[in-house]
Formats: C-alpha cells, structure tokens, sequence
C-alpha cells in the first residue's frame, strides 16, 4: 500500500498530538502540508516534519494535489468552512469536534455531502473506538442482555481549566456521552432535561454537578452524571440496563496493590491516560478507511445529531426544563 | 440479663421468620405470646414453641403482662391500631414496614408516642443494619468523599409475583431506598418524580423499570432504578457521589470462579440472600435496645417521612409530573 | 426446644468470648458451669452469669448434672485430660485447637471415641464455617472446575506478639490451612516441606516468611504462604487450580471507595474481623449437632492429622527438608 | 527523522506477523529485505512489500548496505549464526527468544558483543513492554511495598498443540517467567526446583501442571504453577509480596455482564489477546532505540541468563530434585 499524504489544518495542542499519532506511532501516512491562523507555528511544525510544506491557509491547504486526505484542527468556528471545502474537493476529512458550531452550519455540511454522492466526513468522537465501549456495543448486539432499556453514564473530571463554563459541561463534556449513547443504543435522543443537584463547593461558580436526561426515541433512558471539579480522578462510567442483565464498563487499572489497610486500584488521572489508545484506534480507523475509500466512522450525521442535542441540552439547563430535539429527517445515504 | 419477654402479632411469613430468629437464631428474648388473624394458625404455632400461649386479639396480648415487647408482623391494615395500643400500654414494639398505610394514620401514631414522653416504636428498615450500609454511612461521615451531592441506586428484582402492581414498585420496593437515603445522607426528601423508561417485555403490563428522582433538602440528587424483572439476579446498587470521591457498595460474592472463558462471582437470588444477616442485625440492635430502654433504630418520624414520600411518589407516576414531599414540621422529640 | 445446658473449662480470653457467643449472641444454650485455673477468674465469670456455678476442676464441672456439653477453652497442655474425661463422661465437648499438644495425646483420644462408640468431639477449626471457604467447597464438589490439582493459600498477618515464634508460624497459624486444605479437598496430607524465603526485615528475629508445601495423597500440591508482619491487613487468600478452572476467595470488603487517584476496599485488620461470623456460625452448628445428638464438625481425627502434619512440618522446618507423613490408619468410625 | 530500514531473517508465523508491525501498525520503519529457509515463501513476501527485496541466506540479508538494523525470527537453532554475523556487521538486531539454544551459543554471542564494545542486541521477551507488568516493576521501585520476598506466578494455556513436550514447558512456557521475574526483582536466579502436582487428566501424558521455583540471589522466592491444559483460558497472574505489602496484576477485562445469576469478565483466549500491545510496544521501543543508537531492552545477558535457568530446570524436571544455576560473573558491560 502507498501511504496516505495528509494535511493538517491547526497545529495547536490537538493538530500537534495527531501530526505525533501520524508520524511516530502509526503506520501508513504522511504529512504532507501544515497550516494555521498563527503562521509561524505552522512554519515551526512544518520545517520538524520531513516532508511537510507549509500553507497560509486552509484553503490552499485542501487544494495540494500532494494532499490525499485532511485533519481539520482548528478551531470550531472554522469547520464548517474547511469541511466544505474538502467536500468540494471530494478529499476525504477528519474534523475534531464539534463538526460545526450551529446545527444549521451542520446541516448545510451534511447537504453538501449528500449532493456530492459518497461519506467524505469523519467527525472526532473517539469513545467509538475504545475498547471498554466497542465490547459494550458487542454484549448489546450479541443480546445477551436484552433489549436496551436504561443507561447509567458519569463523566468525572478532577478538575477543569478557569475558562470553563457552565455551557461547555454540555458542549465540550456531555457531548461525548451523546454520540457514544447514541452510537451503542444505535438509537437517537428525542428529549433531554437537565438536573442541577446541590453544588460543589470546589466548583465555585459552575453549576456543577449536573445530571442530564437522555430520552431515546426507542424510549430507553439514559441519565448522565457530569461532576468536573471531582478530585479522586479522570472517571467515565456507563452501566446499560437490559431486560435480563446489565453490561458495565470495568475499571481500567492493570495492577492492584495491597498496603496500609486497603486494597487499591489506579483510576486515570485525565482523558489522555484513559483514551490515548482509543486516539490511536480512530486514526487506524480512519486511515484505513481512506485507503480503502469507504469511510466507516462517525459521520456526518452524527456530528449534526450531537450538535442538535446540544443545543436542546443547553436550553434545557438555561430554562429548567424538559426539551425535545427536533432531528431533521435522516437521509437514507447515511444509513 | 433477663431474656425479653416478646409477643409476635401475626404470626404468617414474615412473623414466623421473626419467630425463628428470636428462638433458634438470636440470644437474649423469649416468645411468651402470639395471635393472628386466623386463629389455627396462631395456635398450631403457638404450640410448636415451649412458652408461647395464644391470644385472640392483638389487644390481648398487648396486655399480656407477661409480653414486654411486641412485634407487629400483621397485614398492614392494622399496624395502626396494634401500634397505638403498645404506646398506650407503654410497651416497646417492633413494627413491620409499613407503620401505617397512610401518612395520617403514621402522623398519629407520631402524636401519642410524644405525648407518651418517649420512643417506643422501631420500624422494621432493615437496610440500615446492613454491613455495606453502615460502612457507606462510616465513610460519608468521615467526610472522606466531601459532602454528598448525589446518589445512585439500582434496586433490581429478577421477578415479581403475579399480584404485585406498579404501585407496589414504589410502596413495597423503592421504599427501602426512600428510607435508606434518608438516613445515610442525614437529609430529608422535599420533592420526587418517576420516570418510565421503555417496558421491559418480561414485565407484563407492569410499568417496569421505573427510574425514581428523590430531591433532598440539602439539594442532593437522588436517583433509583427499579427493575423487577431483570432475571439475573437480585442486585442492590448504591453509589454515594461526594465533592471530591466516591462510595459504592460492593459485590457481594464470596469466591471467583473461571471457567469457560469467564471470571464469576455469585449474584444473590433474592432479598432474603442478600439481606439475612441484616434481619438478624436489626432484631439484636432492638433487644438490645428494649433491654436498655433505649430505643435506637428507625423510628416514627421515619416511618411517617417515608409514607409521605410513597404517596408523592405513587401522584408523580400518576400525573406523570415532580411533586413536592409536604411533610409535618419535626418534634425536636426524633432529633 | 430446651437449651443446651454448657459448661466451659478454661475462662480467659477465648472461653470469655465463647461465654460471650452462648449467652449474647446464639439462642438455645445456657452456661451452667465454668472453672478455670485462675480461681478468681472463674468466680468473677460465675457471677457475671445469671445461672453458672464455679468448679474447682475440670473433672468437677464435667461430673456436674446440670452439665449437658462442655467446652474446653484451657491451655493446650490440658486438653487431652479433659476430652478424655468427657469422652469417660459420655458427654458431647467442643474442644478449641489443639485437640492435643502431641500426635500420641491425639491417639489416646481417638482410641477412647472409638472404644466409646459413637463420636462426642469437635475440634475448634472454625475456616469450615467461613461461607467463603463453605462456598469453594461446595463449587469444588459440583464438578464446576475439574479434580483439583493444586492449591495456593496465603496466611497473612499484619504483625505478631512478641512471645510468637517460628514454630508457632506452624502450630498457631500454618495450623488453619492444614485443616481447611484437607477438608476442601477431601484429601490426606502425606508430606510436607518448608522453604525459607528472603526474611522481613520486619520480623526481627522470626522465620518470616515460610513457604510450606503440602503434598495431597492424590498427589494434590498446596502451597502456603505464611507471612506474619506484612503491616497492611489480615489476609487470607485461597485459589484451588482445577483441570478445567479455578475457584478463588474473593475480597472481604463491602464497600469500594474512590479518592486521590485510586479506588479501594478495605483489608480486614485481624482474625476477629474476618472470621467473626464463622466462629458463631461453628458455634451455632455445634449447638444444633449437640441437641440432634450427631456431631458433624472436625472430628478427633481431623485434630490427629493436624497434629501429625504439624510435627512434620515442624521436622521439615527445623531440618531443611521434606518430611513424610506417617499417618495411622483411619477407624472406618470417622468416614 | 528517517524511517528505520529493517531487514528480517525468517518469515513464517512469527516474521510475518512482525513484517505486519512494521508496516501496518508502527510509524517509523521500512522493511527492505526478507529470507527464509523456505524461499518460495521468502519470495511471495517480499513480493507483498512494496521496498523489500528477497535474498538468498541471511548473511547476505544482514551484509545488505540497505538494511540499518535485523529482525530474527528464524528457527531457533540457526538464532547463532545470524546474531554473530549481525555483530560482526556492527548492526542493530532483534532476536526473538531464544537468543540461542544452548548456554555456550548465548556466551560467545556475549563474548562477541562485549568484543565489539556496545550493545547491539535485543532479545524478544516481550512481557517487559506489558503495561501491567511495567505498573508491578513501577510499584516495586517506588517502595510502596516494601523489598520483595516472594512472588507467586502463575502461566495458563487453555490447551496447547500436539507437538508440545513437558520440556516446553520449561524452556517455551515458563521461560517467560523466568526472564519477567528477573526484570521485575532486579535480581538473578540461583536454584531451582519443578514439582510435578497430581496429573490434569486433560493433558494426556504430558506432566501437567507443573510447579516451578526459582531462588533468587537475594533470598526472595518465586513460585510458577504452569497449567497448559486449563481449558478456560490464556490467565497470566503474578502477586509479588514484599515486606508491608503485595502488588498484583489485575484482570484485564474491559466491561463486566450481569446475566443469569452471576457478573462476568472475559479471560483472553490466548497469549495474541493478552500480549498484542505489548509485541507493539515492544517494537515500538526497539525502533526508538535504534534510531537512539542506545538499546534498552532485554539484553544478550538476558537471553544467556534465560537459558542457563531453562537448563537447570530441565535437569531440576528429569532428575526430581533441586539445580543450582551457575551463570559465568556478569560482565559490567551489561550493569
């Protein structure tokens, strides 16, 4: 097999940690152009890569006839435009989350894709191909448990930086259980609330803990535990509920040690100790996908989903009470 | 010591298994009398043991000058009646969930014990005296995890008998978890909504599973799971979130198998399973406290706070809406 | 029923706290006797009890009428004297281990049982009690994991007395694994070897730790580790390796915690935490088999094995090498 | 930095499963040149890589001015010749274990490296790049436990093929223990014993399992139970027990399932399930180290220690008695 050339667009800490994933852990691609609104880190990052040019924008960027396939990095606000584009160029993409900042520029992605005839567009939700989840996706389909009625999620951080708001519990945090619930009930959300329990005292002016409620349009339920000032560790937790058992994500410590009166496990200290491997799986993935030109990973589709969850879940936090999401009709195409 | 000196009031089920407990499991207490609504029962029991005599009424045997303490294990119904008639007589009394089938029936009760001038009445919440229980309520006051601000809780049946009701999910079932969280998280219940989650097609025409929202007055989030159908097995989950850890009930396995492919360890197959060293527990912490004249376990007031809790509860699955707890101010009496 | 009416040899630690469990925590016993070497010690228990006398011997107490069952709590030198009596007396006795300080003191016993006709002794090896070793027992004889071909056991102390020595690591401690081995596998010891690994530093001047070796008649092997300054907990551990699968004691803990970066269950801190309940419910068995008449606990022969496996080990110890053992054959009495 | 030019000498099973890793899963290779014994095979190889040419012998593989560093994975016997030669050419080279058959091939390897004046030879134990064991060797160093005394291993294969021999056991099966427990303790072994336990009928006339000890220079102990035969799956446990603590490795279930009375983990099926991240790992860091120019892994040292070990257990196995291991005085080449 030949390589596949790449191109990346922002090259912060997130465009940086996958130009490492393509050129010092995985086989089988090449980065092959860089570029960034701050150009002189694309120069920087362009003259340590052997055969990276620089771009001075995005644009350029995805019209490199040496660029077979592009990462958008960049910040949010700039998907929509560079996902576009590679539509129009028909190269396959993988944008970071979110795929689009309005679930009306989503949708305009999600048009351009259907008039151009084939999935071009992976979205960045890596849960998909973390283990613990693709063998809880496994059990589920295997129906050893019976039909899905409930899942019990927590999305635990020890702490999160000064700019974090209330919204990006949502936006940046939530989100992931979104897609992930979504993807392992292979069900959509109709409905969300979300709950506001007493707050932490660690968390000063957050909201925070929330509890968020997913309604599946199948009627399973789902509820969400969002604590982000929590302390002990990086923890994600998922229990689905079947009709005769229950499928739960096992603790992910590889020894145990006993000593001054406890037995003791490790719990990760943040998200890249917990799902590196999973970072690593989603390039394979997505890798392999664009070599044998049929993308399999989150699509299109499931970025405008999540956005329009989002969007519920926002507004429910912000008026207290239940909201449905009104999911545009799914285009056979990304059956 | 002397042994107490007890008389059982129904002596079906339940009132047999307390019996043996009190004369072939426990030290300290002598069965003196029993009665029951269906007379050959009482007597055929009454026999079986060297010192029982058998009364007609349950207000004989309150009477009995040689019963020091009462257990109340009749229908329901009539815990209101037998349960005044031990106050009147100033005589400890056991008495069986529920203390009363109504919150007005439990508020009198409530109001003679006052004027009596001190605890008689123990309600039978075994929960409390449950190993991983305590030791749950040990860490919360620790302040090991920070303060509570949720739990989560499963209360899973693998099958209910024929008779029982949706109503019943909450007055027989989550009413174990109405008391406990109650009592480990030192916090009063001021609002609850049910959720219906998809039917479980193992569940008939019950509404199964319920998921139960119990808002305390700290403003900490309860959540439950009631599955009664979920065949695996009789599973009990709680899991204390604090503001910077956690505490959750363990497995309740003794040994791991591997075989086949799989590590095992054992479920529990039903309450009795799961909660019989409680039983025993709770019976040796009232002769306990009947011989130092202290009572010490749930009281009036509990039982009272969780009727009305169940009846916010049975409104808010009817309507289909969050209720608020309304309950009485606190006699300082139950501090 | 009517209560087994006991009489207890031997008032101090031990036998107080058998006083403790007849009177305090189990029904259907009475103690009606003590005496104890310590006179005063033995007046001071009497009057503490609302029905026992104080003897002056143990031959006393065992002629005493009002005496149905004995329990032999003395020092270990004493015991073969008062089970014999017992034996002479026709009188059912729970005697706690040793059964006898010698192999041939054990012979003089068995031989008096057998000559009797029928069994009147248990010996105190309450790990048979244990629901975990009672529920590897039970999982070894459903065929679940194949005949059994090793076993791994630990024996795990957080520290000693002082007065403790390396032969006591056997005679007091290795003692349990001895009996519980035999017994879980059904199986006679028929050698047995010591090695002496790198010493704690920890230890002082003790042998810590041993490693013993237990050759099964079947050819089983089991391996002991015994280590008794290991500072984080008590812990005994035990895993039989069968031809298809294996069956392991699982962690004692009731709850599980998460804080600073790890989750963690608690370690028993000695024998009375972990063993507790099995010593009532041993308590409990032997009352029962008292009252049936038909002992079912270990047996005069189980002292015996214990007694010869330990002066082997205490030869293998002391020695260097392996040392056989030269059981007697057993009286068709004991199958 | 530039892809490593990597040529492999043996391309069966193991080489080709290699030739996978270099080119479908690790960033930083490019496999240049293959051989075989078989060099039809060879030839449909090297065919399938898009840079690699076919020779004839090793020896012109390794003369190869293409080829910066060599992968062996030829059969053991001919590991000799292609070591020295790789050596003799001042080139970087993986050999998959055993480094050589006998002692006396591992010493003039050792001699030869030591002659040429830096390392240039990894040997493949690939349990050292375990993150599990690595988080044991982590634990260990931190002093969290105290020194280690003792540590108990154990090495299950569910069923092994027909061409397996009791010596494989050793010198295939528990060589890995032999070499992990080395690494881990930091330590060398000086006797060893096999204790062959009662027969698992399902192993036919092989002696299964086996009970191996090793000494280790410092006094600690190490037990290996070997079961080859165990039917429930690949299980590789290890507990180390140092003077205040034990560490131990984890089950590497990821999700756990509650059905049918019991909850369950997975136990792999075979050593690829377990170890696969580990030979990534393990290639991962000998690509690091080669392009470092500073090798890191298991040394010529450690393959000549393996086989002495595997030579007295042998002996230790046939002759049914305890071998003292005689290694030569390490030079300070390998400190």
């Amino acid at each position: 097999m030949a390589a596949v050339r790449v191109g990346v667009i922002g090259v912060g800490m997130i465009g940086q940690d996958h130009i490492r994933r393509l050129t010092r852990v995985l086989a089988g691609s090449e980065v092959m152009a860089v570029t960034d609104s701050d150009l002189a880190r694309a120069k920087s990052v362009a003259d340590s890569l052997p055969a990276a040019r620089m771009h001075t924008t995005g644009q350029d960027l995805i019209r490199d006839s040496s660029v077979d396939a592009v990462v958008v990095a960049s910040w949010g606000a700039s998907h929509e435009e560079y996902v576009l584009a590679c539509i129009a160029a028909g190269k396959p993409v993988f944008c970071e989350k979110p795929l689009a900042t309005t679930q009306e520029a989503c949708l305009r992605i999600l048009e351009a894709e259907v008039a151009f005839g084939r999935r071009l567009v992976q979205v960045g939700f890596m849960r998909r191909y973390d283990p613990a989840y693709v063998a809880l996706k496994q059990t589920l389909s295997s129906g050893a448990i019976g039909a899905p009625l409930m899942m019990h999620c927590a999305h635990r951080n020890p702490s999160v930086p000064a700019h974090y708001t209330s919204d990006m519990a949502i936006t940046d945090t939530t989100v992931h259980e979104i897609d992930v619930v979504r993807w392992l009930l292979d069900d959509e959300i109709m409905a969300t609330s979300v709950l506001t329990p007493r707050r932490n005292r660690r968390a000063g002016e957050l909201r925070d803990p929330l509890f968020v409620l997913l309604e599946m349009a199948s009627g399973a339920l789902v509820d969400v535990e969002v604590s982000v000032n929590i302390d002990y560790g990086y923890d994600i937790r998922g229990e689905v509920v079947g009709e005769s058992g229950v499928a739960t994500l096992a603790e992910s410590n590889v020894i145990t040690v006993k000593r001054s009166g406890s037995f003791m496990g490790h719990v990760p200290v943040d998200w890249r100790e917990r799902f590196i491997a999973a970072y690593d799986a989603e390039f394979r993935a997505w890798l392999d996908s664009v070599e044998a030109g049929v993308p399999t990973g989150p699509s299109t589709w499931d970025g405008y989903a999540a956005a329009a969850v989002c969007d519920a879940a926002l507004a429910a936090l912000r008026e207290g009470r239940r909201q449905l999401v009104a999911l545009q009709k799914r285009p056979s195409f990304y059956d």
